[in-house]
């Protein structure tokens, strides 16, 4: 169950979709997921787009950034949505208050439970848009990259160490090693650093789109794919399933190789990956209002995935052979 | 801000969907409206449906009523949603433990403020209705009728009372005065029963369809419009649009004229309607858990509106001339 956060009068939403090239309005259709944003789906007749309102989560300097990158993907043929321009020429405009842009909309369906043959295909997806980023000219630093996890974790680790006794001696000795460790010489470019099976559409076991740019930013390629790790090779009991990442690495190498810096570091990057998601859900999981309707992720997820990257024994426990 | 009441697993989803004649499931949103049943927009290679799951207010055995009425009127040439057969031929089916069906979309919003020309067209399509039912072979008694509002309210009453001091002697007098003079040789037929605004779509002035036929039911023809006067015809200060009720019930007569024992009693079937919605809001409002995510509506704008039907002095006063 999740929630449309902002709720738009019909004569506002109508005079805004009127700026567009798209026709009527036929109807509009609040869309309960993302809780980040708030999505209408809104069928013109020129058929369905995507309404979407950025709450104070994605910042607004940032919107040029990510609306750019989704247009100039689509424009080298990745799916994934497309802003749309008004009759002046815009994409981020105001409505409600809020910035708003409209999207064309992406059929396909994420996969609840993702397969190998799903892992193989994110895997060269993810490629192809870093190939299709290369070029892009705006640049984005990662705001959620080694040096930010110890300040973001700092205020709320009295009340995690009294949740989970014991967590934050176990996360200092992974920081003072990760920010000790942490390559600063591997291939850069533009990353997604969200790419969670929620942002993935498959229409079957073919990969229709890659949709949630809002936390794209520049930064090693291979921390895109420890992320993708993190994210698709665990199963529901948190077992690392090494068939999957396996097909998830391959098909990355099946588009774009890997170098064997890359290949050797690849461990610690997921570590890294994975004490970059542990350090938000902590934050989200302390601050949450007890009665929030979204409820966040359980962060200790990340720490049992953090605990298996910091004893593996190399690549070869990712499948990868170098 | 509304709700998604039921998480469908996709397997599930896709399995169910497949038991109709409509091609690939495309895309699943669930989407944020209805406070009664879960729906799910699912855009088929056929094109986009609803797909309803019907929780625990809408009794399962009255479902065959309003499936077969839906599609009774959409055979009418009525635009309403109407029910998609799966291959064996069913249009009542289940789905993670609920009743569940497939409808077709209707294009269109629902008027946030209503006009009168809105209110013209939805007197018309009130009288288009009431013809295309006449022929309808089912029954449905209205289990919410003028002998059921006393015991509804009965076991709330001293709740209502404390919150809203001499509410309860006001309407035990009016209950008195309507189970008394409440009128039983008028036309019947299926009344829709909660004709309100967000129950009727339009495209521009242009109504495009009717929803939400749940509480349809059996009952006298002119206590259908006498709801709708009170949905449609007071602004959101309470007070009462003579000229969106003259245009209401003259588009009605339009297709339908009343008869003279229908119009001289229409301040009465209205005071009822009044007293009808009064009750229910006034449980739901001492029933609502105060963290309910959907807030009830206020029962007090139920009790103005029957004040003034109360005091009215005949059919006038709603610009009906007899």
């Amino acid at each position: 169950a999740m929630a449309v956060y902002t709720e738009v009068a019909d004569a506002d939403l109508l005079s805004f979709m009127s700026a567009y090239p798209l026709g009527q309005v036929l109807s509009v259709k609040g869309i309960a997921e993302g809780v980040e944003n708030t999505n209408y789906l809104v069928h013109m007749e020129a058929g369905p787009f995507i309404l979407t309102l950025y709450e104070k989560r994605v910042k607004r300097h940032d919107l040029p950034f990510f609306l750019g990158l989704m247009e100039h993907l689509s424009g080298k043929g990745l799916t994934c949505p497309t802003p749309i321009h008004d009759s002046a020429g815009s994409v981020l405009r105001e409505l409600a208050g809020r910035p708003a842009a409209v999207m064309s909309f992406l059929e396909g369906m994420w996969p609840k439970r993702p397969s190998v043959a799903h892992c193989r295909a994110v895997g060269e997806a993810l490629a192809r848009f870093h190939l299709a980023a290369s070029d892009y000219g705006i640049e984005r630093p990662n705001a959620l990259s080694v040096m930010d996890w110890r300040p973001l974790m700092q205020p709320v680790a009295d009340r995690a160490e009294r949740e989970w006794p014991g967590i934050m001696a176990e996360v200092t000795t992974d920081l003072d090693a990760l920010e000790a460790r942490w390559p600063d010489a591997l291939p850069t470019g533009v990353v997604h650093a969200d790419l969670f099976p929620d942002n993935v559409f498959f229409l079957g076991d073919r990969l229709s789109g890659i949709i949630d740019f809002y936390f794209a930013c520049n930064d090693m390629l291979a921390y895109d794919l420890a992320i993708c790790l993190n994210a698709w090779c665990f199963e529901p009991d948190l077992s690392f399933n090494v068939t999957k990442s396996q097909a998830l690495v391959s098909g990355y190498q099946s588009v774009r190789p890997l170098t064997t810096n890359e290949t050797l570091v690849m461990p610690l990057l997921a570590q890294g990956a994975a004490m970059r998601f542990l350090a938000t859900r902590l934050v989200d999981w302390i601050n949450y209002p007890p009665n929030a309707f979204v409820k966040p992720h359980d962060p200790i997820a990340y720490l049992k995935r953090l605990r298996f990257h910091r004893q593996s024994q190399g690549p070869g426990d990712y499948g990868i052979t170098s």
